[in-house]
């Protein structure tokens, strides 16, 4: 079942990875592309991304079965406001926003006559280059794609994107809202603070030159995610404000924990909190 | 300039390692190993790592050119002080643990009349699967190779180790004892321990199943850390315990500055701190 004409606002990582897959699965007769960014815009043209584009909002929308809000959670917000007055009452509008109770609520206000044919949805894949140049079709494959349905959503707007996204092959689940924005909170938010948190620590040192060239791997795996874009974890961290804090509060108390001990040169605690982890790191992922 | 006899004091990854890049080099006439862990010795044997080995710790160092201790920072220390009635005045001892001030105290209070002879080393390298099976000849290479030397070591003897360990191709760089374990605080414990912090605060919250399920390359690159060995790293914790008490309250400060930022929905102050870390690791690692 081809989407007619699928528009992606945001031609970056995700909606340039996005268009690659379903390009490869013959999944759409037309992708059309809009971004403010002109640049990008005419890059994911030239790259063949897609098929056609308009820097006109209103134009890359109209006919759209399909519209994919592809860009920071801050700025699918103020989409959602603009969108209202230019979709048709059949045009399933989904999102990719880590953050999903922010996007709700804005949907809730500004397309309240179109919840049915409102899907938010998240995939959990990204990497830490952003930019139409950095996709892949098989960004997807084998990750997590969780829809978060409003109690309006229709089945039928969300066994639509549920099945887009499958054919990029990703593992559609779905899960509550405000379970999502603390799962994520958890397993994406955090890591991102406290690998910038650390970056920023060991750059404030004074032989910061020294301290990155004797460094081994370890170190440049667990800062990776710091050379994501500042801009968009920015926005992730305030979208998702309430979760995160309460998630730091409790690595904080983890935290303290470990610290004590060593300051307590506590060798028995110290080991039976490593081992606990090393433990649940093992079974739980691979 | 061949070793006559190498003896490796621990076969596991890291002296796995390095007896398997000195092979290749043929930079040894012969290389014997000697382990707690009679399974890991007879396994190096079996897998052509070592040439010999021994059980009983005075015949393995006997007749030793160089002498490796390639065990946890604690062992290491206790071997230093069985060590000195065991091995002749020619034999030159180094090691290759991540917490230098430790190692030299005991050397200070073990081998007081060994000192020129002794050169402490470690190898900026490693992986979280530790044993011998899991040991590369090319483990070291382009890695940094970090001598402390002290006021007593001869330079004799100090080359002699630089010189071994350029044959498995890493990078001889010299420096103080204290600044080798500041810098390693900062750089590679700091990070284990918020690794083992991070997977254990994931670990007791309630949907832990969900919690890493719904992760992506983020959070596994993040926490891949916390899959080395407990012991190790308790040990390495609890040996650089000063240097990593302080830079564990750099890092404090850091990470509340941006928890406030996030509790005052900070924008400004939140994004000036992500760029300045995303620009310092861009900078600096690859």
């Amino acid at each position: 079942m081809q989407i007619n004409k699928l528009t992606i606002i945001g031609t970056g990582l995700i909606g340039g990875s996005l268009a690659l897959a379903l390009k490869q699965q013959a999944a759409c007769k037309l992708i059309c592309g809009y971004d403010t960014d002109h640049d990008s815009l005419r890059q994911a043209q030239e790259l063949g991304v897609i098929d056609e584009h308009s820097t006109d909002l209103a134009e890359a929308v109209q006919g759209a079965e399909v519209v994919v809000l592809a860009v920071p959670v801050i700025a699918t917000v103020a989409l959602l406001q603009k969108l209202a007055g230019l979709i048709s009452a059949q045009t399933i509008v989904t999102d990719v926003a880590s953050a999903k109770a922010a996007v709700v609520a804005a949907a809730r206000e500004h397309l309240r006559q179109h919840l049915p044919n409102f899907v938010p949805a998240h995939p959990i894949a990204g990497r830490e280059q952003g930019g139409v140049q950095a996709g892949s079709a098989d960004l997807f494959a084998d990750h997590a794609l969780i829809i978060t349905p409003l109690q309006e959503t229709a089945a039928t707007a969300k066994d639509r994107i549920s099945a887009m996204w499958q054919q990029t092959g990703a593992r559609v689940v779905e899960l509550p809202v405000q379970q999502h924005d603390e799962i994520l909170a958890a397993t994406s938010h955090l890591p991102h603070v406290l690998a910038y948190a650390l970056v920023d620590c060991l750059a404030a040192m004074q032989d910061q030159r020294e301290i990155f060239a004797y460094s081994a791997g370890g170190l440049a795996d667990f800062s990776r995610i710091a050379s994501s874009s500042p801009q968009m974890w920015c926005d992730v961290c305030l979208a998702n404000r309430e979760p995160l804090l309460r998630v730091l509060a409790a690595f904080d108390e983890h935290l303290q924990e470990l610290k004590q001990a060593i300051n307590e040169s506590d060798a028995e605690r110290l080991l039976q909190v490593f081992s606990r982890a090393k433990q649940a790191r093992d079974k739980h992922t691979s």
